[in-house]
């Protein structure tokens, strides 16, 4: 049995399809489209400044893929209209079985933590605010080391928390971008493919793949 | 005057939507859909193999994301299949104007040279095939380094070949990603829109934007 479960926040535990929810301004397609853009930027820009060493906070990185966003759609912004909907990130909806999931694993003394590229000024109030605090045990960001996922480096900070071996760590996300990177590191991983899609391979595969979180806890035997 | 002009091939000298002119076995708008998503893939693992440290020659990485972009238009596919499809990327066309600027720079003694992810089984036969060997002086490929542009140890194999000034150099690419990472390393840089978009700001700016490359030759004034 492994020891402790690092789960993966954005997609993996909270829904980003939820960012358009407080986006009341723009019709739903528009919303929508808003939504996908900023997130394919966000992560785009993560991995091209990772390339270039030049790490910034996330909140900062996501508004700046937030601008770009909304010039792509031809919308005009001021800084006010920015904070507020960057606000949407810290008010994710998460997935359904999320707390079921993660209070039943505390409660069979598996340590559950998270590994995020978010910074603390985004991880701690989205955690506040969808009350699953008692459930996180160690909330780890790479900001401590200012290097993304999928780096080496951002998975070694897993080890530097919990003084185990990788064999002892189960890795969870539904980004198939970040189970390559921590399976890559050498961690057994769980890809949470949600909508029936084909795992990009890029050199890894999951340990298992599974289509929520409830089907982890099933793997695992855990009653 | 810039001693060195060095540009990037796939995009910016060779047209991409020339990869599906091959695809005879798929109606268009298949191919139309293959051909993006294989160019999509193709960038997206390299991005994300530069991050995870596990460099592999760009024959190989091409290979790899062409059998995922098969997969997921669930084309039964074999090696040979795979091999016939790659070549695609060997006899790519060349944007109209290529032939006239690069040789009208090499007529001025401006070195023209290329800088690009592809290694040498992919740049000779495609600079072989395009008959354009006679203008480009310098071939450079990442594969010596073994780490994908935009990374700065990319960039830096310009000034280990030209015993020039940074300032010395111009950088030219029709991807807003390379632009970013050659004026992160301190390049001056021309970004080529030929589509009308908008530039990804990054935290760089190139330091001229055209839409083709006789626009470079104007701005250069030369005659």
């Amino acid at each position: 049995m492994y020891k402790a479960i690092i789960f993966d926040v954005y997609g993996t535990l909270f829904d980003m399809s939820s960012l358009k929810k407080d986006m009341v301004q723009f019709d739903d397609a528009q919303a929508t489209s808003i939504s996908k853009l900023w997130r394919k930027t966000q992560l785009n820009h993560m991995f091209l400044k990772q390339i270039m060493q030049r790490y910034i906070p996330f909140d900062e990185l996501t508004k700046e893929a937030l601008r770009y966003t909304m010039e792509s759609h031809e919308i005009q912004y001021n800084r006010e209209d920015v904070n507020q909907l960057f606000d949407s990130f810290l008010d994710l909806e998460y997935f359904e079985e999320v707390p079921q999931v993660v209070s039943l694993l505390n409660s069979k003394e598996i340590d559950v933590g998270i590994l995020s590229n978010g910074n603390d000024n985004m991880l701690m109030p989205l955690i506040d605010n969808s009350e699953l605090g008692d459930y996180i045990n160690t909330v780890i960001s790479v900001n401590e080391i200012k290097q993304y996922k999928p780096s080496p480096a951002s998975y070694a900070l897993i080890l530097k928390y919990y003084h185990l071996k990788r064999e002892d760590i189960l890795f969870v996300s539904s980004n198939s971008w970040d189970v390559t990177g921590a399976s890559n590191f050498g961690f057994d991983t769980v890809w949470v493919n949600r909508h029936n899609e084909l795992f990009d391979f890029n050199g890894q595969t999951p340990t298992i793949t599974v289509n929520n979180l409830n089907e982890i806890v099933n793997w695992l035997e855990i009653k």
